[in-house]
């Protein structure tokens, strides 16, 4: 007997802190000067997403009201914010000359009352697990040994008790980065408006510095600050790199595609959606087909080239954010349609008698089934197979590696035998799919 | 921007009602003597599931101890109950013939410290849905019109203010009829025991009378007690029918395949598990297969009866509460096989010129595809495409109508016409499915 619904809100009650929705008030005043672009810094994209829609898309399973603070440049933020599906308010800092610690004091009437806001920069880019941890911290968010940030260029943080003593560029002794992501609560006004009273520049590590704010820990995820091109570049390497799902990939993918894959990634990100990308992948697949009729050996290794690019439309989703779940649907569809093709156009280009017409029935039927049968898991049982059942992934047969084997085959001219072997090969693998299955149902599945 | 984890909270809450896990007492000391059967009522079975066995089934996700009162051959109702991986534990009533009440009281001490409890009769069948709205009740769950029961038998029930001020079976003046079914409070027992005090025999209605206890209607659910071998009868036929889960249904299944296949599974059920029903229509169709080298029109027919009895295995499940996501994963991939194998050998023995065979290969990847367009759906949503998007549902095209469209296309002996109705059919289908998914994506889907 089992009392999952009683478990399910002792869950929700043990990780209530996430549930809470805050404000965030994000930085966005400064110009990307040192990029030579008239953009404002939060508009740049990075991995195909600007800056600051990645941090609001980001954050916003935690944050119910942006508060974004915008310079001279700030009708283009505007412009590109509106019509995005999100609340958000604008404030206007005519002085941006004053520093960024002005900059926040001028959010001030909107989070006042709040018991605890997040304070981010809007030239800063993380990846999504730093900021699930970030988000359940308090005070300055801090890294001890950033991995993807030059140490020079960095703001270090000196502190004792757990708490900010000295923060700056030029510490020579110091703990830890300033990763510019906070949770802060209304008291640190006090200081803001203290330093704002005594000075005409005020920067955000003079508030940091007198309000002794309290420090996080949240060590070795990837975050960077935006600051120069090669800054995009390497923040856009990092999250398409980042993006391989890699629990359903063969060996040829892994060993092979998407080494290939995300360095197309990289060059497209910016210019492509990921459906564009699906489009491509399966017109460079139904192309191959084509190819059949004039050149089996080249149409086979353009049908190895369209697996390598069908990579490509998941990792660009995911570096962007921009993943979908039609995206995804249609994508494994069309993928089944261009190996259906491909084996039915080999086999018509070919002249075969009835025995290999009957082997193609059943490798068009086992190729269609391999998918079928991971897929219908997932179905059932709402869970990745290759998640609940480990050892699923030795078993070979999984599309890269037959499209592989296909090129291979076609390219030594034994499209017969090639035939023969997918309606053996991808028929075991669907049979031992259920063998395994059944057995994992002996250990406990239901 | 959606709080999903926000909303998940607040549903919690606003049910919560339903998640405070209970104790249920359970009586059932009565034999079966009415039935001629030497078991406990307890155990007879009621659709594949033993009376006892289908209450904890249902119960279970809300109670987490039973309390089972047992008379004489209490023993035999505990070897049933061990190992069946909940706790309970039995009270042992050593004189039967004084009455349930007696039964009930008997229970007291390991339910008098309990907020509320749970008492139903061990002789008591009912559906889901009844239990779910009834254990959110208080006091005598009663319903207004039972659809099920046979009023002369029925226990019935007087109210006022809420609350009974008399129950019997012989009430000429009543407002609703007694379901067996108690959500109660340990003050009960002060009841109970005056009573006990006062006489030898104690029915359970004795001490509702003098309790006046509240009462919560649910009316227009299946509920019924058992008593005789036609109740057994009419209580498998109710939830046979019931089983039937028309979502994915096509208009030949709907109209034709499902008026055969409940009563199949009514003559079966308390025989042959869902597993067993599941190889049996994977054997009736590899064997249509098989037919297919002696006689066509024989083969199809076959076929077709395979196509309504792969319908008896989930209504053998749903019906016995023995539903299981490794048996609807084994079924949906032996339903894909026993299509493919019908339709390859269909051509072989049919000896095709290659136009045929390329017809084939189309109608044969088609034929999954239409599944794997459904499932990948499930797959990637998480919900069912015939629920979130009901217009899919008008889309024919389904098994069971190519099904039957093969058996009256090789009875009129057209079979070359078949091969390419399907080719085209089936890949229609896809195709439309995919539309119609990318419509709802500008609607609004993910």
């Amino acid at each position: 007997m089992k009392f999952k619904k009683l478990e399910k809100v002792n869950l929700l009650f043990v990780s209530s802190s996430e549930v809470i929705a805050m404000k965030a008030v994000i930085l966005a005043a400064g110009l990307g000067t040192r990029m030579k672009e008239k953009l404002p810094k939060a508009l740049i994209k990075v991995a195909g997403t600007e800056i600051i829609f990645r941090m609001i898309k980001l954050l916003s399973n935690h944050v119910d009201e942006f508060i974004i603070v915008v310079g001279k440049s700030g009708d283009k933020i505007d412009n590109f914010l509106k019509n995005k599906g999100f609340r958000y308010k604008l404030v206007w800092n005519f002085y941006p000359e004053r520093g960024n610690g002005y900059s926040f004091y001028l959010a001030k009437k909107f989070v006042e009352n709040d018991e605890r806001f997040i304070l981010v920069m809007g030239d800063h880019v993380y990846e999504e697990e730093f900021v699930k941890k970030a988000i359940q911290g308090f005070g300055l968010i801090v890294d001890r040994n950033p991995l993807y940030v030059d140490l020079d260029e960095a703001t270090k943080v000196k502190c004792e008790n757990g708490r900010v003593i000295d923060i700056g560029k030029n510490l020579k002794d110091f703990d830890f980065v300033d990763t510019g992501f906070f949770i802060l609560s209304k008291e640190i006004f006090k200081f803001a408006e203290e330093i704002v009273k005594e000075k005409d520049v005020v920067e955000l590590k003079d508030i940091v510095r007198r309000a002794k704010i309290p420090v996080t820990e949240v060590s070795g995820y990837f975050w960077m600050d935006i600051d120069t091109k090669e800054d995009v570049k390497k923040a856009k390497r990092f999250l398409i790199r980042n993006s391989v799902k890699s629990v359903g990939d063969g060996i040829v993918a892994r060993n092979l595609n998407r080494k290939i894959s995300v360095r197309i990634s990289e060059l497209l990100v910016d210019f492509v959606t990921p459906n564009q990308m699906t489009l491509l992948s399966f017109l460079s697949g139904m192309i191959s087909s084509v190819i059949l009729f004039f050149n089996i050996p080249l149409a086979a290794l353009f049908y190895q080239f369209s697996s390598i690019i069908d990579g490509c439309d998941g990792e660009i989703a995911r570096a962007s954010l921009k993943k979908s779940k039609v995206g995804e649907y249609m994508d494994s569809i069309l993928d089944r349609f261009v190996d259906f093709l491909f084996l039915v156009t080999l086999a018509y280009v070919s002249d075969f008698d009835r025995f290999i017409w009957l082997a193609l029935a059943f490798a068009i039927f086992g190729s269609v089934m391999v998918s079928y049968s991971t897929e219908k898991f997932k179905a059932a049982f709402f869970e990745d197979i290759y998640k609940k059942i480990p050892k699923m992934r030795f078993l070979i047969g999984k599309r890269d590696e037959r499209i592989f084997v296909t090129m291979i085959f076609c390219l030594l001219n034994l499209v017969r035998e090639l035939i023969v072997l997918l309606a053996f090969w991808a028929n075991l693998r669907v049979a031992l799919t259920l063998l395994i299955v059944l057995k994992t149902k002996r250990n406990g599945l239901d």
